[in-house]
C-alpha cells in the first residue's frame, strides 16, 4: 500500500505524477528528451536510450521502472524482450554495439557511485564511436533513473504483476513518448 | 578534468546545464518548485526544503551540490552554517523541529534503498504533523538529490573549493530559486 493517498487504479509512477501535477511536467519532460525525442547529433536510438533506463532500473531492482521501460525497448526497432533481458542479465554477452556496451559501463557507475566513473571508462566509450552528447546523455539517463527508481519505491507505489499492462505501457511509450499523460 | 567538454569557467551543474540546455531546462524546473515556490498546503519552508537536499548531497559526498545547497539554506529565514553542518552531521541533535528530523529520516532511506522506507517513519512523521504532501515533497527532493549529485559527479564537474563561491551562489539561489540561468 502506497505511503500516502495515491490515485489507487493508477501503477506506479503516474500516480505520484496524478497526485503532484506541478512536479510531474518537469518530469514527463526530462524523460521525454531523454528517452524519446530524436538527439541533437549521431546519437543514441530511443531503442538504445531505453536499454539504458531498463538496466539502470533492475540494478536499482525497481520492478516498474525496469519493466515498463524494457518492454518500451522491445517496442522500438530492433527490440524484443530477449534483447532486453539479456542487457539487464549481462550487458558483456548481450548482441548490442561495443559502444553500447562501453556507455553501459558507465551508466553503471554512475547507478553505484558516479565518482567511480573513470577518464578510461569515457575513453573506452569513445573508442568505439561515442560522442560527448551520448557519453552525457548515458550519464544523465543513468542519474536521473536514481531519481524515477527511488520516486516509484519510495513512496511504495502500487506495481502490479501484470504483463498485458507493461506491454500495453511500454507500445504507447515506444510511440507517444513522456510528454503527455494518458488521457 | 570533466569527461566531457564542458564551458572551463562554471562551475559545477551550471556547466553540465550549459552543454546541454534541453535537460537543463525541466531539471531546473523541478529543483525551483520542490525547492523554492511555495508549497500548495501548509508546507516545508525553503529552508527545510534546502537542508534536506543539502543533507541528501552530503550523503552522496557530492561536495557542490552539499555546500550549493548547504549556502541557500542557511541564507534563508532561520538558517544558519552551523545549522546546515549539524544537519549533515546528525539531525537527531540539530536544533531542528521533530517533524523535519521524521522527514529526515524518511529522506536517508530515501537515498539509500527507497524500499526501505516503512509505514512507522511515515507514520512517525504524521505524527509530528507532516502532511502527504510534505511526505511527497521529502521523498522526490531525496529522490532528485540522487539524480542531480550522480549528474555532477558522474561527468566530473568542476567543483572550486572557493567558499566565497558558495557563499553567494547560496545567498542568490535563496532570493532568486532555479527557474533561470544565471545571467
Amino acid at each position: 500500500m502506497p505511503h500516502i493517498h495515491l490515485p489507487a487504479d493508477i501503477p506506479g509512477i503516474g500516480a505520484a505524477f496524478a497526485f503532484r501535477p506541478e512536479t510531474a511536467k518537469p518530469m514527463r519532460e526530462l524523460a521525454h528528451i531523454l528517452l524519446f525525442e530524436p538527439g541533437s547529433e549521431a546519437s543514441l536510438s530511443s531503442r538504445d536510450r531505453e536499454l539504458i533506463a531498463s538496466f539502470v532500473s533492475s540494478r536499482n531492482t525497481c520492478y516498474f521502472c525496469q519493466t515498463s521501460h524494457g518492454a518500451a525497448a522491445a517496442n522500438h526497432v530492433g527490440g524484443s524482450p530477449e534483447l532486453v533481458a539479456a542487457v539487464c542479465s549481462d550487458p558483456s554477452t548481450a548482441e548490442i554495439s561495443e559502444k553500447l556496451k562501453a556507455l553501459l559501463v558507465i551508466a553503471a557507475h554512475v547507478q553505484g557511485d558516479a565518482k567511480s566513473v573513470t577518464p578510461g571508462m569515457v575513453e573506452a566509450a569513445r573508442e568505439h564511436g561515442a560522442s560527448d552528447v551520448e557519453i552525457h546523455d548515458t550519464v544523465l539517463i543513468a542519474a536521473a533513473f536514481c531519481m524515477y527508481n527511488r520516486y516509484v519505491d519510495g513512496l511504495a507505489t502500487w506495481q502490479p504483476r501484470n504483463e498485458e499492462m507493461y506491454q500495453t505501457m511500454g507500445a504507447r511509450l515506444a510511440e507517444s513518448g513522456y510528454a503527455q499523460p494518458r488521457s
